[in-house]
């Protein structure tokens, strides 16, 4: 339509062609923002190009590889494929803090351990903590209160804790080309997922603000709940209880759980991702398996395969996980090489 | 915008206009719906006023009851509330039947309680089972395969089972004014989840048919499933152990545990969902919360504080719903009295 650009003859012609003129102008736009990079931050390669085919094939009503809209599900590792998790899990960063704070109503873990290592500040003990330290640990402060009071306990500590190397807030430490990657998938019709090992909870707090996925689009570990009443109001109460591990095959159980329908696309980058993978690339037609690979000391962390930090309890990307990596066709990301720049704030 | 109407005088300006008319036609759509009654199926009266005036505020951005669209949600119980629950749930109705279907493999079965009851068709048995018994049938029926040959088996049994009294689909047997006031939330920004003590998996098979709801928006009670590799290829198998019991708090506890919002919306019609309604009712601002009282012994069935059956295992309606109702203010449906159709088939 190149005369809808005589922009002087069409405003006569008034409220009918106004009209006219919002549907051009919206046409242009979108024609404007095809040229646009929507993947700005991540380098020419392989990966930037699996997800360029891929959307492009799977919106592409004429391709093989269709997938109709109410079918279009990505789902997303957190820690470590979206934000910073080291030199541990943000929410284990938490749990210790919230030791430090709890211990005034707590007075007796000054001498009890897992909490006497915490408070001590001993990270040689911390960095040995059992399963079951953690457990008690992840008990002690996250249990006892409501849902709402948990939240709003989440958000206080977010608005303030600080990553110790990056000095910011856990919450800018989010990858930039993962969240281009999120939003072009969303533009294109695909619903995002979370599907965390952390807790659920505790990702719901931000993860709207943060990475543009509502709460009911988190799927994540949980503790029990107990439904009660308080001074006649109900309340959701948590229990000291794990209720679902949504990690290793409980995030292949998670997905279909929640979601109910196989991914088209997931993004993950541990060993803990491997389920969730495969779960997903067993489907038929085209579907997207990535990995991101930590590999770049100076602007974040190398681990993994990349080696260079030591064995810590953070995800673990090892040469099988690697190995089927290669053999199943799925996509490394290489941090240093795929990711031009890695958070906003650079 | 008469003028409009002269549909020869615009048809001379080719492209321009068309897109001008497009946009008209689609208003005068927009003001021709909105002259059709959204419930039509339902009598004028306190109820159907109670969803038109829940919808009109909530919308209305200048209502003080104005709720954002992405907090606009609204949960429906199943059974007794969307289809009918009489004279057994229908995912009982399947278990049954496939008890006569499996005994081929299971020639033990012909001796052996519940089984031996149900094989031989005694219904006053069947009516004393304890819940032991139906845990029984249930694991035997439902556990033991893929997720996905679970729901092909529903998928084959909902395309010949019929409704003893109806001599329908059971899917025909859904309440249309329910359906039609899924619709009208729907088409004002409400996202509709249906809610069930039922198995979430088997009502996945048939909602986003039969009620236009996808099965992510589908929270009900589960077993455990395990992620296990089949000749290369992983599988989810469905356990005989309850994951998830989403009745009476448990429906409290799945709303926040799959959906992580507090409904502004809730439908129910037994003692299983009154956590529900008024884990919906303790939210600030409007909420409605609405009760289908099963009172229309001539047209479907009456049951609850309406007498007229005997005790059975379907949903109880029991005086102190109804007393809890009204000190709460939740809206009771006659189904007698407030619905003018109760099925699309009449």
């Amino acid at each position: 339509m190149p005369n809808l650009a005589r922009h002087g003859e069409l405003s006569r012609r008034s409220i009918l062609l106004s009209a006219a003129t919002t549907v051009a102008a919206a046409s242009l736009a979108r024609s404007a923002t095809a040229q646009v990079d929507p993947l700005v931050s991540w380098n020419d390669g392989p990966a930037k190009q699996a997800i360029l085919d891929f959307v492009r094939t799977t919106t592409n009503q004429s391709d093989f590889s269709f997938v109709a809209p109410e079918d279009r599900i990505a789902t997303f590792d957190q820690d470590g494929t979206l934000w910073v998790e080291h030199p541990a899990y943000t929410q284990a960063m938490f749990a210790l803090e919230r030791v430090h704070t709890l211990v005034q109503q707590h007075p007796e873990w000054k001498d009890q351990e897992p909490f006497k290592s915490v408070l001590a500040g001993d990270e040689a003990a911390i960095a040995k903590f059992s399963e079951r330290d953690w457990a008690e640990i992840v008990f002690a402060t996250h249990a006892g209160m409501s849902q709402a009071e948990f939240q709003g306990i989440v958000s206080q500590w977010l608005a303030t804790a600080k990553h110790p190397r990056f000095k910011r807030p856990y919450t800018e430490l989010v990858y930039q080309p993962m969240r281009e990657a999120m939003d072009y998938l969303r533009a294109n019709g695909f619903k995002t997922y979370i599907v965390t090992g952390g807790g659920q909870d505790f990702v719901r707090v931000y993860a709207q603000r943060v990475y543009g996925v509502p709460p009911e689009q988190v799927v994540g570990s949980s503790i029990a709940t107990k439904y009660e009443s308080k001074d006649g109001k109900p309340e959701l109460m948590r229990l000291p209880k794990l209720f679902f591990d949504d990690d290793h095959s409980g995030k292949a159980i998670g997905i279909d759980l929640f979601i109910g329908k196989r991914p088209y696309a997931a993004f993950g980058n541990s060993t803990g991702d491997r389920e969730m993978l495969e779960w997903t690339g067993a489907g038929d037609g085209t579907r997207l398996k990535m990995l991101v690979h930590h590999d770049d000391a100076r602007r974040e962390y190398a681990y993994g395969p990349a080696g260079g930090l030591p064995d810590t309890k953070v995800g673990t990307f090892d040469q099988s996980l690697m190995d089927e990596a290669k053999a199943k066709d799925w996509t490394v990301i290489s941090m240093k090489n795929d990711w031009k720049r890695i958070f906003a704030f650079e």
